[in-house]
């Protein structure tokens, strides 16, 4: 079958896609000028990876999402070696009886938005332009394969020194119950591989265009640079939220997550008014004097007020002046059964979801 | 091949075993009256598994290693279904690509000299007269597997909720690592197969007759009663190391493992001397005034002054009337290698080892 080739991935369009990830982060999946190391490390001078439209493959072609899990800040130390991709390859191949026709990001936001170009480039297959979020999320189950009926399992995982595991569970939430106590255990960060299943079935569920959209959001950011919040909000459909200085950051690691608040107060427009962010990893609440300004799923992401640059919930610090970016999630999270997977409630906020 | 049978295990026999495995526990493995009711759970009436030579087995053919890991405390809640056993049997014949031949107890001490024939009697396989440890150990890669060089991997473990897990690791101590935090978050017991490999391969490491030992040392508690420990260091070149009443016990929790000390004042020929034993699960070493009287890896129990019936780290209490009972290892653990996988300086005890 001929691929539709979307656009190839040198790693100057890795750079690129890494920064627009770190946008979709939505505050979370590790430090953008990590994302940037990154991508000199997934793929070497030279090399391209076609990034595909997954209606390029048939219905009984196996797709294999790739992620890395764990504590963004293990992961660059433990950035997958040349023996750990083959190896997950191959026991996927093996768990699923076929080969693999395509590698997919399960999560287009952060580090691994960048991450699965070294197992495509490492494999030699191509990648499919969409993932399982459109941004990034803390949990494994929090996909929209889960949505779908599609099995995180089986699934497996290899650390850096040359541990492997495989999984079969009966839940997606148990696969992230067992491989959260591993990944931490395996020193905090491993190679997964899980969802892998055809494309017939998985068609309907990714969400497409994910990689052009963070390539096309890293163009905007170096073309606007401090404007960059304005023009993102207007190109998506999104808004400014808020402008202003961090007066205040509580963090506090849970679990194995990060999570806390972060106080803004304006500036400019904003003067005299507070929002207060909640986190889990990732953002999941802007709320200025008990009213929800933003909620997951959509995304609740900072952007530096003077270089445009995206800062993570592990990197905001008092005095930053900042700009709170709004932006819609994909449609299929807004469904009754999505926001029970990934609303406000279910990360402890006690208000319904109400869209941007 | 014709099978040589050592003897066809029933219940009441199964029963006997589980006594004799307690005294083989070494104060750990589990609490003694569980064993005798998984005993009744494991096998039906009427049923009887065979307990074969190893050397009744072909050089290729595979033999399977189980166990449950995890608390005792747990176990018998969570004791295998039936549901269980044949997909732990069907993983491992998938991940060694063979037909399993027959079960092997991986200890023969404490619950889990029973617990396999739950999985021989549900699989309709013979059982192996022979362990890997005559005892029980806190630890997975305490097997004499270990100083032979076999793997732990493949590993599988399921839970009884019906998730499953399979591990390839680098060294048997990662597995145990691994297999450690897996259990613990799948609840605190999961019934395990490792060191699965053929006859040929593990017959040289498997210790003999250790089925055959538990269930005749069951045999002489119930004839011999509260003159037990008496009679099983005659007949097992051990010897009663003292005889008193318990003054103290400290006991906590670290890292899945109960650790703590068990202080004894002497009674009878023993008057004015007192023994601290330490423990990690099983006893590692019996102390008199700075003079070590036994320690890892030769078997220290306690048995019942009374009743003559084995006492474990977690069921001993102050005032208990009690005779310590040092039993000789099986020779394979007094090698300096060995000494050094099990011996007391790996538990933390600054001495050598002095065989009993």
């Amino acid at each position: 079958m001929e691929r539709k080739v979307i656009f190839e991935a040198d790693r100057d369009a890795l750079r690129l896609l890494a920064d627009g990830g770190a946008v979709l982060g939505a505050g979370g999946g590790g430090n953008p000028y990590v994302g940037r190391l990154m991508a000199e490390q997934a793929i070497s001078e030279g090399t391209k990876v076609p990034v595909v439209d997954i209606d390029s493959f048939g219905d009984d072609e196996l797709i294999l999402p790739i992620a890395m899990m764990g504590a963004p800040a293990v992961m660059i130390e433990k950035f997958p070696s040349g023996k750990e991709i083959p190896r997950l390859v191959a026991m996927m191949e093996q768990l699923t009886g076929k080969k693999v026709a395509a590698i997919l990001c399960i999560e287009a936001g952060g580090l691994n938005s960048v991450i699965p170009f070294a197992a495509a480039a490492a494999a030699g297959l191509p990648i499919i332009d969409g993932d399982a979020m459109r941004r990034a999320f803390p949990e494994l189950q929090m996909v929209t394969f889960t949505l779908g009926g599609i099995s995180a399992t089986p699934m497996a995982m290899f650390d850096d020194k040359g541990n492997g595991a495989t999984f079969d569970t009966v839940s997606n939430k148990w696969t992230e119950r067992l491989a959260r106590a591993l990944t931490i255990e395996m020193g905090g960060s491993a190679m997964v591989g899980l969802y892998a299943t055809t494309a017939g079935r998985m068609r309907d569920y990714v969400i497409r265009g994910s990689l052009s959209m963070a390539k096309r959001i890293g163009e905007l950011m170096h073309e606007h640079g401090a404007n960059a919040a304005r023009v993102l909000a207007e190109t998506y459909d999104g808004a400014v939220l808020f402008q202003g200085r961090v007066r205040d950051v509580a963090r506090r690691n849970e679990g194995g997550f990060t999570r806390g608040t972060v106080t803004i107060e304006g500036l400019g427009d904003f003067r005299r008014r507070e929002v207060v962010l909640s986190f889990q990893n990732e953002f999941i609440g802007a709320e200025e004097g008990g009213r929800m300004l933003a909620t997951t799923p959509d995304l609740i992401t900072l952007l530096d007020a003077n270089t445009g640059q995206p800062v993570t919930t592990e990197m905001v610090k008092y005095g930053l002046s900042l700009n709170v970016l709004g932006l819609p999630c994909a449609p299929i999270w807004r469904t009754p059964a999505a926001i029970e997977l990934v609303g406000p409630r279910y990360f402890g906020l006690d208000v319904d979801y109400r869209p941007l």
